[in-house]
């Protein structure tokens, strides 16, 4: 066994952690059932550079049970529940290299850590392990990869462009159960959930402004609506804008929503999306936070600089006093505030797209040899077994097409 | 001058509705006025099958401005404004040949009519008109066409795929600023403005069954919920269903939803999405309408057979009585309910799947030659132009990207 | 029999119409069957000035049915059905007094024929035939009255604290399932679905101006954001106002609405909630409608003097020409638009409403003599059968407290 | 000084919990500013049993800061935070007898402490200080009290309708801008809030069951169907049942309901709203709160015997096997959720309710010795000051009704 955790006495609290996320995850623990059953993954070597939270627990221990040696780092330095860690050691011997505030060198140790397994299948969220692997030339024995977000996938097909990308990876996010439901759904409750519990505030009345109308920021955007909140809208692309119009949001540029938000949430994918400029146009009391990848959207060191003074005033929540007394309050230091501020997705939630990564793994080294170094999307008939399963353990039947009409959807001759 | 239609002298009521139209499509005029200074489509014969609306009006004169010879006919016996065609064959020398209420033997002459023009560029609405030309050979003047409907497209792809397409089409429904706008918000509003006009009852509180949740059915369920109806979704696909059922709707087979729905509307795309069988299980006042491109949703004849009388209770409320005294509301014949029952789509809509209408036949003429006897999607750029000038028109301003941002996407490298 | 009616021919069609209320009226139906039965009202003498609407229909006959014998005036020039009419006059033996398009001199002379029955039991829906019999000395033979409406509550209690109101006063209009369901899902719908047949425009994406945040504006703005309208409220009171706030609702004076708003639906019960002022503010398409009682809410005089020209451009939309070009289409004259330019409310709405003013009527007549010169509420125990008889329609079953819990919370020592 | 804490050295870290508290309550902190200039409760003993939280603290401060002596106990054992509860002693020399985790004995010692002080106003929330006054009949200090909650109120009336209420109590809790905001937008929010902190589970998808549907009730129901919920509601009056269905939800009995919810929150203001029968329904899985004032609503007891084991599988969430191996999850002991498991509501409420309150000592000390031992409601010009300083704070104007306007509202004459 080789590992670095905080504290391995965590364990029993972790196991009790996964027990409930196993309870929420019914689709993959069917599949996990069946891979236990025929072990498809004996001994094969994966890493996986994934937020330690207890449903990636519930996909390591599936991966373990399949057969496979799994090694784990964490995707956030501040996205690892300890006990989880805990639990995965002591209780399913898996390599895990993470712990809850790690600083930028432990970070990049651990990942470092993972790869010096030899791993045959990577497994990542936000690219930095596949990255980590090209620039290093460390990919010698990588069968395949996958990838969870949409910020790695938009890395990974700039890399495929370039002509350098190494070996095969499967874009789980962009399964319809993964982005649909994980972007949407997932985060739209849990960046809520974060900002909730690091300010208590509340949102009916307020005026609160979405940075980003992709999956991410629609889902903010309707759950802020659905608790009261007066939503406006910041997007470049205007088919997506016309979209918001449409479902009644107001939309403007971030330099007018500036001047009247109390509550800005990130999730573009791109940096400085609250720049300075657009801070010093703020109210006194204005809160901060970045639901999207990578900690960049908010321009964190700018608004420190320009703070007279600064404290954290409830966890996670840290006061900026401007120049002219103004208090700007950035949440979780800008870093993705539903992991870092709360508890990261629903376990519900991961069910779906940790289903798609069990069954995407599997796929990569049941079809080793005869895939591309390209991104794939995930194959549609995971997808849907993904989807079936899930609405399976709800108990809900979809409508059984007639003969006739499967039969019908393939007419085109006239008069029909 | 060639026409057909009901009644000339109402081309001043017509031209009163058409100006109506023109305030409420920005976009499409902004293209109109650009087009009726350069003459583009100058002497070319355009022949278009498209529901005879004040909206399709403003097309039909917008290719006419454009220096076209337009002919039109209309894709369904019920959905002309006779007000409309007299306007367009008076004020603007447009070849009409549709009225509202033409049987079926009217409503194929009718087509027979337009393609004797001769047309270079075909404009359809649902794909009969394609069918005809095809099964009867009367293609060979024809540079390129147009489909306004996912139903149209599916018959196409049908087309293609059997290798028996004989020139290029634009799938106009796949452009996002159709697809989404029409479908969803179009037929969303629309489709219940037309069962309140036939039935003026009132939704809050109603059992409202949903079949099919496409961007039809789920623009239909999201509306219905709007107006505080109990809605639920019947649906094949089991990634739609799904979708539906995390947003909060109940999702059953039509088999258990027909037991205790109070209004359906249909919205698949398929036959018989309600049948004999189902009919059998409603309750006494159970009201039956189609929001599908065919009268096929609905088992109809199934319906007026079972029936031991049958009258119309009020316009487009047609009661069926069963042999036990249950009473069943069929609307508007089971065709289409917003434009038979009501005025179809809301003008700001067609302004933008017109707009898109018009760029993809220009885009057609002025790529005469180069295109394949395939189904094309309507190009981005004409695409995100529309969505531009329609924001423009609405006084919007979209995000402007910092030159910092757009190369921030492009990026890759490990650490950014 | 007395009638003045527009055509006795009607009578047919009018009864399928009360037909289909009929079917959706289950629990004025439930009343009516009772009141057949037993004939509590024999003899007496009932004089109503309501909309006539097939709702109303379904009351009439169920007080001729329980022996009374009926007169009926409208309660407003506009909304007479008047096929309606003619079915309670020919097949009823109802006195109607009314038809579609009185002018101000035939309103009046109508009502006044109703009072020439001398009536014992007057029922009225804005307090015009109040006013008339206080006016003119004429409530000698009155027992007491209902009243249907807010503002006509409001008139009345006016009178009551001048020492003017001459007999007992049921206020129809402060029942529960009266004003609930009557003022906010009924309006609600109704009001948007006489804008849609006035002008079949889009609300999503649209900006809605609603001055006037009671009953019937909030049921208005829930229906405007169901649709897709970004909603705008304009309210005088400050606990009304922030409770707008807080429902996620913008919130400002109609000073600042006037310069951005689409659409404008008032439901003040004020006069000129829209002034020549707020009109001069407004875009070029602003479209105007009223949800209040009396068309004073707009400043309709004030905005056709200011045209330069006018013309009707659709039935029920009126488009006035500013000296700069800009266009204001005002509908309906400014009369309540769910009436004027729809049908009114959904049957099922009216069923609690009437099924209220059936058992007030029967109440006042039960209780001759007891009752003061008063405005009152109808009584807790009708208001609970109207809602009880209603759910039972619908198959829905309410909470059965037991023993213990009814014992419960009359409890407040210490300690439980 | 005279205090029972657990930890004085917590005092730092409550104000600036303090502070935040201060930021989001700025009508209290107006009428703050005031109090603190005029001293109008200069010497005058005040006791409070209310939840020790950061409003609470600033609503101490205010009561202090305006000359006052105060005294302060828990309403409820899970409730206090410790931190506040130091800083209020150290900072602002409050002597407070609460902490987290009281005991039953510990709970009422604390409010034998403060009953020691012989206050003369007495502020109450959920009428524990109240009773226990009465019962021991130490109340001929008191000139008078307030009381937060509607279970309070309720004993109070039961009290004042038994004649046995001693002093003139205000019922805060009938304030709109208490109940409204308080009830609704507060526990709406809090309530799941506190559920997902304790559990972390995905709403949408989820069938929550909702017992109760008064103000408490609908604004969860309102905020789970905001969240993607499918919501049933449990209710026992008819005309808020109906209410319910208008709404667009599901009603039914809590029989029924118990066989297919995901997670129940009960709202009655009664008790075993959810009893044993009803878990021996429910599915495994099944997760249950309460959101109502005291720890009745759902039968503990009944469910612990039943269970054959139990565990805390997170904080606040107890695992409960039942005998064939079901698990049913408790949440917080079935104490109110929203203050057990997460932090009660936000400032942003209290700061409604307790500018009622503030104003309420005030207005019970100014009147001394004119009110009469009865529950009083809060006199409407408090109410509507309160929402006015609300508005003000966030920069909201209300319509200003022209003196035209305010005539028109009186008037009651014919043809007006």
């Amino acid at each position: 066994m080789n590992y670095r955790i905080k504290d391995i006495s965590l364990a029993d609290q972790g196991q009790a952690q996964l027990e409930w996320a196993e309870l929420h995850m019914p689709a993959l623990m069917s599949i996990q059932r069946e891979l236990e059953r025929t072990k498809p993954l004996k001994g094969v070597r994966i890493a996986a550079v994934l937020h330690v939270t207890k449903e990636t627990g519930v996909l390591m221990k599936t991966l373990k049970l399949a057969g496979a040696e799994v090694s784990l780092a964490a995707s956030n330095p501040l996205s690892t529940q300890d006990d989880i860690a805990a639990a995965l050691v002591k209780k399913y011997e898996i390599n895990v290299f993470a712990w809850k505030g790690e600083n930028e060198q432990d970070y990049y140790d651990n990942i470092r850590s993972i790869v010096e397994t030899k791993p045959q299948i990577v497994m990542d969220d936000g690219g930095d392990l596949h990255a980590y692997l090209h620039e290093n030339n460390l990919y010698s024995n990588v069968i395949g990869g996958t990838e969870e977000t949409t910020t790695g996938v938009v890395r990974l097909k700039a890399m495929e462009e370039d002509g350098v990308l190494k070996y095969p990876v499967i874009a789980v996010n962009n399964a319809f159960t993964k982005y649909l439901f994980d972007n949407r759904f997932g985060t739209g409750q849990s960046a809520i959930d974060g900002v909730l519990r690091a300010t208590n505030i509340l949102i009916a009345g307020k005026i609160c402004v979405v940075a980003g109308y992709g999956w991410v920021g629609r889902g903010i955007a309707s759950r802020l609506r659905g608790l009261g909140g007066r939503v406006i809208v910041v997007e470049a692309n205007p088919l997506r804008a016309l979209e918001a119009v449409m479902e009644g949001f107001e939309v403007m540029t971030m330099k007018e929503a500036s001047k009247i938000g109390d509550l800005f949430i990130t999730a573009t994918g791109n940096i400085r999306a609250i720049s300075k400029e657009h801070i010093l146009n703020m109210k006194d009391g204005a809160i901060l936070a970045n639901a999207g990848h990578f900690n960049v959207e908010i321009d964190v060191d700018g608004l420190r600089k320009m703070a007279k003074s600064r404290r954290i005033i409830r966890p996670y929540t840290e006061e900026n006093v401007l120049s002219d007394g103004r208090r700007i309050y950035l949440l979780a230091d800008g870093r993705l505030v539903n992991l870092a501020a709360g508890e990261g997705h629903p376990s519900e939630v991961m069910d779906l797209s940790f289903s798609n990564q069990a069954l995407s793994v599997l796929y990569i080294y049941q079809n080793r040899g005869s895939l591309m170094p390209k991104v794939y999307d995930v194959p549609q008939d995971i997808d849907e077994r993904v989807a079936k399963l899930k609405l399976d353990s709800m108990g809900i039947q979809v409508e059984q097409l007639t003969k006739e009409q499967v039969e019908y959807s393939k007419q085109w001759r006239y008069g029909t």
